[in-house]
């Protein structure tokens, strides 16, 4: 495995979807305002959107005469809530179809937004079209864990994939964990079961887990885990269908939700369980700090040509600057060049084997 | 739908694997003398495992008198770790066989057990085979949720389900969900999916929302549901594919895990936060008790014919006792019977439609 991550490319532009999220075009501005501070930051950012509204935004923040931004003019926004395939029929000219036509382009090498997953799912598939040798991209995920954080994918792109596409993923997911991380030991790759038992789990797993072996040292896969290990630091990777990563995804997030509120219903009750919370409040807000989803909000599109990352819908400018910065770590340290070596050397092992 | 669960069977005995679970044969016979001070529990409980450690336990309880108790020999205890089938082709005197051997001979009318999952799964449905109409028998489970308690299913006995499995499943969680809930008003069931719309999950998720709808008054099905609503309190059956619902389980266990652990952490950082925590010491134990999977811990098999009901390898006393309660509960309200009727109905719509 080509563990190297230090050789470091230069960043053009990142193009940033600024209409398509739940708070709107000015929470965008704030986080590009926010970026620009750091000292890794992209050279440049394209805003696409609609340039009156962006401009006026930008004077408000004094950026508007900022050699780092230009702005894209795009008229019409995709809702959250609108169908992906009729949503990129029907604006042709919207800010997400916009962001990844700049990219195809040449213009920008990334594309950053918060808004319709779908769409922006398949806008990026129709558009830049899969890497050589793979055939379906992949929703890749960052989760905290006991020991760290994680990379959970698919989450969502492909619920049913072939086990040649969970091999591909693990390999784009190492090297999200790469980019992201730049650890020195290569990221453990754990294959999502109901068991540790090879015997175990459906078809799948158990076609995946044997072609998972021939992949040699192209990655550390550890082998079947079970629901058990996704949270307890056992692997830096958990793969997994879209389907299960999916419902995996939502329903943890749902669980936290209903913790966080079984606390806070309880804590109301009496003056003395109030007296302790406030006794207690830097400790949840330490916890809240290492499960805040904004530290690593960008969840990539994997398997592109071309870096399209996608922040939630309800970003704030923390979570999109976030994102922001994903997107730059990906450019600069080639994620889709290395990962299409690695999956071409993939695939020549899993058909000579 | 047949919503009646007030007529009720006399309950005749209940065996009792007393050997299985990693806390020993002391355990159980502690979870027997719990169970037989209920005002509602079981007449008669046959206790299976070896008879000189089990009359021993017993008499140290002055239980061994008891005429509502009798011991079972079987000589032999399958370990958590056995492979299965050949677990039960080798142990055949163990005690895990010789309880759902005593349901198959109808001397006990249901069998409960803490131990090895796969040697349970596999020796009841290969002794008492699945009942009319059902190819595949389901591992149901109850979890806390939002707004009470949850029936989901299966969680691991059949990860490669057809979508006909599905509709016997939700069928047979419902009533699971009547027998232990007894509230009046239908469950409603909802089928785990990726998104609410029909157009989403894969296909076996798409052909089973086809079938659930065909199935008229015999469930109460809502439609396609997602993670996010899995805990929220939406739906009392979450019906998913065991490959799912098995990932599903372990890793909500695991994601709870990690967050008391820091939780705990953070907490014994600083003297404050350790008064804070004392302060809070009701609160903590309240919602523990809310989330206490000792509450409801009898996993049925659902499917056979016969009950089957599995509690978990580590349950104490009181997980124990709840599981030999729920045993109680589906012989006293006919679970099986109920469950077989609408089953046989589901197939003939699933058939004519």
């Amino acid at each position: 495995m080509n563990n190297n991550t230090s050789s470091k490319s230069s960043v053009g532009s990142i193009a940033v979807d600024a209409m398509g999220g739940d708070l709107g075009p000015q929470e965008v501005v704030e986080a590009i305002a926010l970026t620009l501070k750091l000292s890794n930051s992209p050279k440049h950012i394209t805003l696409v959107g609609q340039e009156d509204v962006l401009f006026s935004l930008l004077k408000s923040k004094k950026l508007d005469n900022d050699p780092r931004i230009d702005v894209f003019h795009a008229s019409e926004i995709i809702g959250m809530h609108e169908k992906p395939v009729q949503s990129l029929k029907q604006k042709k000219d919207s800010s997400l179809v916009r962001s990844i036509e700049l990219v195809k382009l040449g213009q920008c090498q990334a594309a950053v937004s918060c808004g319709n997953t779908g769409s922006l799912m398949a806008c990026g598939t129709l558009k830049l079209r899969t890497m050589p040798g793979v055939e379906r991209p992949a929703l890749s995920s960052i989760w905290p864990g006991k020991t760290g954080h994680f990379v959970m994918l698919d989450v969502g792109a492909n619920p049913s994939p072939k086990p040649e596409h969970l091999v591909h993923n693990a390999i784009l997911g190492s090297w999200h964990h790469k980019c992201i991380f730049q650890k020195g030991a290569p990221p453990k790759v754990g294959l999502l079961s109901i068991g540790t038992e090879e015997s175990k789990g459906h078809e799948l797993v158990q076609a995946t887990n044997e072609l998972l072996k021939r992949t040699g040292d192209l990655i550390n896969y550890i082998g079947p885990i079970e629901g058990f290990q996704v949270f307890n630091g056992d692997v830096d990777i958990v793969l997994c269908d879209g389907f299960t990563g999916n419902v995996l995804l939502k329903s943890s997030e749902g669980l936290y939700k209903m913790l966080k509120s079984e606390i806070k219903h309880e804590i109301k009750r009496t003056p003395w369980r109030i007296a302790g919370a406030l006794l207690l409040s830097g400790c949840f807000k330490s916890i809240k700090g290492k499960l805040n989803p904004d530290r690593y909000s960008g969840a990539p599109l994997l398997g592109l040509k071309g870096n399209v990352i996608k922040s939630h819908g309800s970003a704030n400018r923390h979570a999109i600057s976030a994102a922001i910065m994903a997107a730059t770590d990906f450019v600069r340290h080639d994620l889709n060049q290395h990962a299409e070596e690695d999956i071409l050397l993939a695939n020549e092992r899993m058909k000579s084997s």
